[in-house]
Formats: structure tokens, sequence, C-alpha cells
């Protein structure tokens, strides 16, 4: 360990981060500075990495849980020799920069994970070790344990504040991930002030009974922190959290150790005081002490080497197990679209009734067969929400080759993991409670979309069907909610051939996640037109086409609510009139498709109602006007579902009512 | 104490719940029938309450957590004397009967909260420990303690799973709440199965680090029960968990201590087998044990001397105290709408520019001042914020008076913690934070609504206006997602005066949750049209109207996009055109007008934009088009936040493009 070099390495940091954030005139300065050495420490020497190629399988994952201290890692990504020039640091939360505020997976190199959110990084890297785990016992060999890396996160106080990583940190505890490290920058200030004002736990004894391994180390100490490092790794049974006692903003003469670091630019002044008590020169902008440079080529040579040596070992491993090494290159090459349409799905008789729980039950053991790398849970609803791969075992402590995983109660952490699961490569991940609880993960799916993350969201039980569970438990304004996130799709299919297909929809999504909105009653199977697969995919099709008199009436409909409209649509064509009645289960991917086709399924100049089982918002974009929507505008209430249905007016009877006014 | 009551009553519980779930055909007979001994003994020895008054100020409030568990609770509801007759346990989640299948405050007496989303009664629990303490200290004199109850909670093990109850135990240990006790149904089931699966922590531990008195007692043995209360109650500076080791679905012959009897009715056989053990009789439908009325009317008599001997204390104290006593009647008559109309609110002049987070600031300190029971704090972004009352100090462990809360980087918790002190009584609460992160709490947001509570949501920081923080940190769907949730309403003002107005707005609301939207950059105050007041409570009025050629284009706006609306309807004027500009600072609120009303605002036939920096979603009801939306449908990106706003479509420019489309 070249201590010196790492000295210069932490007041580069420093320098770097000061200097971005005052150029900024925005940005925060305490954890850069207050984890100078321990960033320095972390990037040089203990990272297992290979910045000249930031998607290495075998490489240590870091997560920055603190998002909002982006210029840590962005230093180090620069310095390190990640693909980030300085005139990017010197552009940071500028438009179209490489710096944006917080670190953004996909837009910057050598970032593993979108952060901000707090919290949210904590529990990504418990579900990028659950990954790593699950990974390496699927692919090592005992000659050659082609994954073999750790995963480690830096947290604050205020992402272990919030209740997600104390869900997250007891899962990891339970499903002992030894390959995790979690570092605790502990500097007792919060934006309000001291962490007195609020927090006050024994945070060693929380995570203690969690079940991890809870070590303390000086962040202005290399060798202390080394032996926490030491200590953590040898303890392969139990994730580890180090402790680290810092001071906010350390370097700024006047403001380290309080608040008015964390979240703002020094100012000039404290610039000044800085760089002086620092020895940088008083006009050293972006500085960079002297062998740092030299300290990291030194390290990417050594980085290089490292990566070469495993690559050797993967073509070894890769020669010794053909069938393994076809599976892993099946499994990053992503779900085989042709593949998936050649699958032979369920069927079922038209007229027959069945939950699409069932259906996506049903479906999901067929993909589950083909798509090896396709895994999930659910939080602790796996018998109502039917998604355990029957053939499979579940992921545990004992067992890493599970594919069925018992996220507990936590459906906050059963976002964020199956977001980290789904970074860490090579894998399909799912997430499964009822439509209601999705509110609980919210954060999670934002982040999820935000990412592009194909991850897919079992959500059963989704409408006032519920029936007796009553309010708290019936969702109402769900589907609009969900539907809001960009970038997220929401499938409602209405029987369960559309349920097929709407598993094949979110698998051959790449670039973002989908929502699978299922019914807890059975629905009935429909007559299907020709060509309706190719249309679902689209978004909406017209399954029903009566001719009659005067102008064209057409209803929409999602999920069990298409068989109310099509109740009505009947109804209203034996009056002789004009009727089509549309499926329209995906909204978002409608709406993407071009003029003629929106035009060829709901002509222009038609009346148009909608059917939904939630509030009517959104829908008035076709119907032009609430009174055109048959939904449910308030809370839902406790009764057997077909009389809550009647009491909330959700009726083919009031629908042909509607359409007759 | 009287044992043999005791069980008879256990009994009893057992029996009522086992065949109102069996007539339902539904529910969850797990939770009453394992803990039927404890709920004997808590309505019967514990409770200091009075069933003919639910509403005593100074009784004991219970909080089922475990809300699925509701037979329990309307099974001792009906036994102790609360207004819920035998029938309505035999209409278990029927329509319109008063059992519900969650318990649901405000539709059945002697439920304090609604629960069933998991670990939100455990978190009203914090809120109501808090609030008493609050009251405690506002209001008792040495002499007469008029506020000297308990705040009781039953959580089970999916209520400590979730984050929320990590949180808000975490600051219950923290701000010392001696007051609260929380019993934990330690079943070690789930609906998965047992809690090996997935929750192996030391749950003990953790409280015990959260700064809990932690106690175990046997949950079958009323002495070991008692045991542990005096010990809980004795230790007034914590909070204490008491765990209580059981067998799910106890008395059940076969299907005791499996999931199998968490959430399903026992069936015909198991039944017969339940009361054949029990020695209840084979046709004992609905059975109630001998004695078990004479019982609860032997107690019914104690508990109304109690409360008479608390009004007699009241009264004393009340002559002793009159000015406490004013105060105390003015806290429970809610905000005096008169009194708030007269107060000299904040004033800016025409053209000056202030965010509206400083101008909700400014007139909160008014507020504050003439309604001293309004009180409130942040998510640890007090200083963002603008929420800290200036004048007064913080509520701690120390100071039980103070009206300012560090929640801490817990918003999840804090939702839930401001909806038990909003449930307390007496008390006008708010909660703070950055718009975004509504998130995170939005699952005890949806409570609030469902509960009516007049709760104020200070969220600011409301668009991409942010700028340099990001997408992370950017609303952009928030606005539409939470007037989503019915009952709900936004409020987004445009300026100072209109802040003012949105405040007001929100203290007068009395049947449910308000939020205020704010900026976290300056808007300039525009002039307004005499009786804008009034209207302003109409949800929208017209602010600005010029008389062109043509049809009249109307354009919305809410918040800061006024002034872009502003900005484009004059460009468009002066082209000749008709205009109307119209500030929508409450879209809830507008569409619950009469049509006449709407028709004034927004006149038939009229072309109709609307501006909001968010998701078109909601405003094509007024527009009929997303075309005619001046919105942003993607995230957000990093940059000041007027290139943001350029970047991202949000300028007058685009908008008087789209008007001349």
């Amino acid at each position: 360990m070249n201590i010196p070099a790492l000295e210069n390495v932490a007041k580069t940091l420093r320098s770097l981060s000061v200097d971005a954030i005052e150029a900024a005139n925005s940005g925060h300065p305490g954890l850069p500075m207050g984890m100078a050495e321990f960033g320095a420490w972390l990037y040089g020497e203990v990272l297992k990495h290979n910045p000249a190629n930031p998607h290495w399988m075998n490489r240590d994952r870091f997560v920055l849980s603190a998002g909002h201290g982006s210029m840590f890692l962005y230093s180090l990504l620069h310095l390190s020799g990640y693909e980030l020039p300085l005139e990017e640091l010197k552009a940071f939360r500028q438009l179209d920069s490489l710096t944006p505020g917080h670190p953004e997976r996909g837009h910057t190199a050598g970032v593993e994970t979108t952060t901000g959110p707090l919290g949210q990084g904590f529990a990504n890297a418990v579900g990028m070790a659950i990954a790593r785990e699950f990974t390496a016992a699927k692919f090592n060999t005992a000659e050659h344990p082609i994954i073999d890396h750790h995963v480690y996160t830096l947290a604050g106080d205020g992402c272990l504040m919030e209740g997600i990583s104390s869900e997250a940190a007891s899962l990891a505890g339970h499903l002992k991930l030894g390959s995790l490290v979690a570092f605790y920058d502990s500097n007792s200030i919060s934006i309000e002030g001291s962490t007195e004002l609020a927090f006050t736990e024994q945070v060693a004894g929380r995570f203690e009974s969690f079940g991890w391994q809870v070590l303390e180390a000086d962040p202005y100490d290399f060798a202390s922190m080394d032996k926490a490092l030491t200590a953590a790794l040898a303890d392969i049974d139990r994730p580890s959290l180090i402790i680290l006692p810092s001071v906010i903003g350390k370097g700024a003469p006047t403001k380290a150790g309080s608040h008015s670091v964390h979240g703002a630019p020094l100012g000039a002044e404290e610039r000044q005081g800085f760089r002086q008590a620092m020895g940088i020169p008083a006009d050293g902008d972006f500085y960079i002490a002297d062998g740092v440079s030299e300290y990291f080529a030194g390290k990417r040579k050594e980085w290089q080497a490292a990566e070469e040596s495993w690559d050797a070992l993967f073509e070894q491993w890769s020669s010794a197990n053909p069938a393994l090494r076809t599976q892993w290159d099946q499994w990053h090459a992503g779900i085989d679209a042709v593949a998936l349409e050649e699958l032979a799905l369920p069927e079922y008789e038209a007229g027959s009734a069945t939950a699409t729980r069932a259906s996506s039950g049903k479906v999901l053991q067929v993909l589950a067969e083909r798509f090896t790398n396709l895994l999930g849970g659910s939080a602790d609803l796996a018998p109502s929400n039917k998604s355990d791969i029957i053939s499979e075992t579940d992921f545990s402590a004992e067992n890493r080759v599970g594919r069925n995983f018992h996220f507990g109660v936590r459906e906050h952490a059963m976002g964020a993991v199956v977001n980290g699961m789904a970074l860490y490569g090579g894998l399909r991940v799912y997430a499964a409670t009822f439509l209601v609880f999705s509110d609980y993960m919210r954060p999670a799916i934002r982040l999820a979309a935000l990412m592009k993350l194909p991850v897919t969201y079992i959500f059963t039980h989704d409408s006032i069907f519920v029936g007796e569970d009553g309010p708290t438990h019936q969702p109402i304004e769900h589907l609009a909610v969900l539907r809001a996130i960009p970038g997220l799709d929401v499938l409602r299919p209405a029987d369960g051939a559309e349920c097929n297909e709407a598993w094949k929809y979110a698998l051959k999504r790449k670039d973002g996640p989908s929502v699978l909105s299922l019914s807890r009653q059975g629905l009935t199977e429909f007559d299907k037109p020709e060509g309706w697969r190719e249309n679902f995919a689209r978004g909406a099709y017209a399954v029903l086409d009566i001719d009659g008199e005067g102008e064209l009436t057409v209803i929409i409909a999602t999920g069990s609510e298409l068989s109310v409209a099509l109740d009505a649509g009947r109804r209203y064509a034996s009056d002789g009139k004009r009727v089509r009645v549309v499926s329209m289960p995906c909204r978002d991917a409608f709406l993407r498709q071009d003029r003629a086709y929106i035009a060829s399924v709901i002509p222009a100049g038609s009346r148009v109602f909608a059917a939904e089982a939630g509030i009517s918002m959104g829908w008035e974009i076709f119907t032009g006007s609430a009174d055109r929507v048959l939904s449910i505008d308030r809370f839902g209430l406790s009764a057997p579902g077909k009389k809550a249905a009647e009491a909330l007016g959700l009726t083919a009877d009031r629908l042909y009512a509607l359409m007759n006014e």
C-alpha cells in the first residue's frame, strides 16, 4: 500500500469535488471530503475492477448509496481511468454532461446503479450480492471459480434511517450474504443538523440483530480500514457492516463537521482556507496532486492483468464446461424472442373461466423451464400471486441455486433488490405482490423505469373484485398511477390467452419494466379475431364488430372489464346500433403507435366509451369526457366481489345506460 | 382478575371469529384464535376505556396493526359493549355491515384507525403516543393530570418485517415514548409458511437497539402478561415491546400452528373439531360462553365510573385553569374559519418574486401563532421545506411541548405518524418533504385520504426546476398521481398570495388531506381579478382576459407554469386573438364545481390548452388532446432549472407554438 500516493489521491478527490461543486454552484461536498481517504483506498487498493472494461462480469460492484455525494464517485472514476475526462467534472451538473447531480446508471461508465433517493442503493447492493451468489453457484466449478468478486456499498445516515435499508439488511442477514460489505459513513450530520435530533438508535446493535458482522474502522487510517476489511472478507457467512465514524466535509477549515457543508458549495473564502490547509495552490482549480496519475497508471496495468488472467480462467472454464458456457452466453444475450414465440404456451377453451393470476402461474412454468435465468419471488404472497416456479427450489442461505425468492413482507426492499439483481447482468427477474401494495415499492419501481431495467412485476388482486378485504386492499387509482411512470408499461390481460401474450411482451422488453395486472377472480376466455397476437403487442385491438345504424360506438376495456364491455356492447348492438369493442391490454403501448394504427382501432369520429375498475383519469384522452368512462372514482368497499361491483356501479347495466344517455 | 371469566371470553372470541369468518367464507381466523386470551385480558383487564363513549379523550388507544385479524377486534368490541350488535358480526365482510374485512376508522365505533396495509397501524400508534405526550405536557397540571392514558398496539410478524415499523420504532425509541406499549404476536407463521423462510432476525435485539424495553410473556398465561405489562408501564422513559410467542389459530384441532389457518375459514370439519375441543355445542353458531355477558356488564360499570371520575377531574381542572380549558375547547372545535379569514397574512407586491416554499414558510408563522394546535415537521428537509415554526421549539424526549418535529429521513413513518397524531384528536398536523419523495410515503397518504384526515403535506421542490439534482429528484408524474388518490386535494399555488389561500384551503378542510405543491424557485406575483380569493377555493379562476378575433383560446396553468401561460397568452393576444388564462390551483376542487361554474371559467366551445411541469395525463379532460398540453412526459435531467426547462420544452415559446399549430 502506497500511503503517500493514497494521501495524494484523497487530497485530489477533495480538490476536484470542491471545485466541481463550486463551479456548478450546486452539490454536496460533505461526503467526498469526509470520505476522501476511504475513497482513495477503495478505488486504489480494494476494488477488483478494470476501468478499461466497466462490464467485466467478475468485477467488484461498488454502489454509492448516498448518491448525493456524486462527486466522490465522479472524481474516483476519473482518476482511476474510467471514460470520464476532466472536462466532464468541470461540467458537473450541467446539461448533457456525463456528471449529473446524482449518479445515473447507463449514463456514466462505472456507475453501477442510479442513486439519490436514500436507501435504494443499499438495497440494490443486496440484490447484486444475491445475484452474485446465484451466478457463482450456477456456474462456478471447483476448478474454475469464475465468479468470486464482492459487492460493496457506501451508505450514510440518511440511507440507514430509511425503512427500506432495514428491510434489505434483514433479508441480507437472513440469506447470509457473505460477499456483501457495507461501509457506513457515520458523520452524525444530517440536513437539519446533528443526527442527535432524530437518530440515536444503536446502528451496530440493529445490524447484529439482522445477522450481520459489525466492525468499526477509522476512515482516516488506511491500516485500520484494511484490518476491518480483512475481517469482513474472512466471514463468508455474514454480510459485514464497517462503521466509519467520520467528519463531514473534512478539510473545510470552518465548516467541517457541520451541516452547512452537507449540501452547499464551500464558497470562495472557505475554499481558499481549504486550499491553504491542504497545500493546494491558491489558484489550483481542479488540482491534481503529484503522483496521483502515476499511481493509477500503475494500478491500471495491474487491473488489466487481473482481467486478462480472469479471461484465461474463463476460457479454461469454457473448454471444460461447454454446456455451462452455452448457458452463460444465452443468459447474457437476453431473452431469445424467436425461442419465445416457438414455445407451446397454455391453451384455454373459449368460454372457460380462469383467473389471470392462475393463467400467469401456468405460463410462468413454461417460460421458466425454457429460460433458466428467469427467477423471482413474492413479498410473502406467493400462494396468492401464483408466482412460484413449481419445479424449482427456494433460494436460501443453504441453497444458492434456488429460483424462488421469499422476500418476506418487505415490498419496498423487494423492488430495490430485484433492481440490483437486474443490474447485475444475465438475469431476468420478477417481483410479486398485490396490486394495491405496489404503493409500498413505488420509489423502486420508478428507479427501474428510470434505469430502463426489464423487471417484471406480477401484481395480482387487481381490482375491487378482491371483494371482502375491502378498501385497504382494493386498488382504485393504481393502474393509472403506474401508467403515469414514464417508461413503465402496464399490461392488464383480459383472459388466459392475453395473459400468455402479456408475459411474452414483458420478456421481450429490453428497455424498461412491465407490470402484469392480474385478476383474483375468474375471467371468461373470449373469442379472438385473426392476427390478434401481433396487435396485442401494439396495445389494443378490436375484438368485436357488429354492424348497425348510425355512428360507430367504440367501447375500450381492459382486463376483467372486457366482459362488461362485451355484454354492454352486444346489448347495444341488439338495439340495432353499430358497435365495436376494443381490448386495450396496454394503454402505454397503444399511445406509442402511429396515428394510422390508432385510427384503425378507434376510428376518427366514433363515440368512444371506456371501462376499467379504477379511476377515470387517463381515459378521457379517448372518450373526451369522464361521463363516458365506466370507472370507480372513490375508494372501494368490503363485500363479496360481485356485490361490491354492483354497489360501485361497475356493471354492464350501467355501461349500457351510459351509452344511451 | 377473574380468570375463569377471561377464559370464557377467550373461548367466545374464538367462537365468534371462527363463525363470522365461516359465514363470510372469507377472513383470517389465525390471529383471533391465537391471541384470544390476550384479547380477553386486554379488553377486560388492561384497557382504560368506556365503550359507552368511544370518544373519551383520556381513553387508552388500542391499534390492531395486524388489521387482517379484524374479527379479534370486532368480537371484543361487541363483547365489551361498543355499539356493534351481534347481527353485525354475522354480517362480517358483507355490504354495508359495520364489520368490513379490515377495521375502518369512522365506520365502526371503537376502531381507532384503519389498518390492513402492514406496519401502518404500528406507526399510527407511535403518532398517537407522540400526540398523547404533547397533549399531556400542554394541558396537565401537577394537581390535575387529565391526560395519563397509554397507547397499545398489536403487531404481527408482517408488521415488523415492513420498513415503516423500523422507521417508526427508531423514532419512538429516540423520543422515549414511555406511554407506548407494543405487543408482538410472534406466531412464526406468514402466508408463505414459517417465518424461517424469510425472517430470522433477532427482533428483540433490534428493538433494544432502537432504545426500547423488550419483554416477553406467555399469551396463554394471564399472570405472565400482567407481569410484563407492569414492567412496561413502570418504565416511563422507554417504549416497550412485549413479545408474545403464540400459536396461530390456537384451538383449531389440526390447523393450529400452520399457515393454512392464517387467512382462510376453518371449514366445516375443522370447526366441528374446534367446537368439540372447546366444549362448544356442535350447533353453537356465534356461541357466547357463560358468564361473559355478566363479566363485561360489571366492567362497563367500572369503566363508566372511571370516566365519570375523570369527568370530575376534568371539571376541576377547567375551573382551576380556565385559559387552558378555553384552549382545549378551541383545539377540539377544529380550525375557526372566521378567525382564519381575519388573519393578516403576508402580502406580496405585484411583480416581486418569491418561491412558494418561502411564501409557505411565511404564512405558516402567522397561522401557527394563531392556531396553537398546528404542528408538524419534516423528514430531515426543514431548511429546504421552510416547514419550521420559527418561534417554537423542537419536540423531543426532553421537551414535550415543542411543535417542530424532526422525523428523520423516514418519510413513510412520518406519513403514518402524522396520521396517528391527527387521529388522536385536537391537533392539526403537517408533514414536509420534497414532492418527489411523496412516493416514499404514499401508502400512508392513501390511508389519510381513506380515513378523511385533514393532514397537510408540504411538498416543496415541485418540478424539474429543482434543476441540478436531476431526474431522481425532479417530480414528473407526482402531481397526477397524488390527484389520483380519491379525497386528496392537491393545491399548487402560483405565487405568494395564492399560497396564503392554499394554506387556508387546507386548514378549512375537515374531511380529507391536502397537498401543498410548492416551488423551489422564485415565482412572480401576478395581478389578480376581483373576487379571486373566493374562486380560488373553487379550484380555478380566470386571471387574464384579452379580447380579440375568433374563437376563445383558454390556457389553464398551475403553479410555476402560470407565468408561462401568461407569457404565451399575451403573445397570442398580441396577434389579435381572443385569449383567457386560467389559474387552476386545485384541479380536484374545480372538478367538483357545478357545470355553470366550470363553464364560466372554461366556456363551452373554447379551444383549451394546459401547462404544467409534469405529465399530460389528466389534462386531456379539458384540452381534449395531449397535443394541447405543455407537459413533460419523460424523466427530467440534471441542469440548472431554466436550462432543464428549455431542454424539456417547458417554455412559453413552445406553448405559443402549440397554440399556433
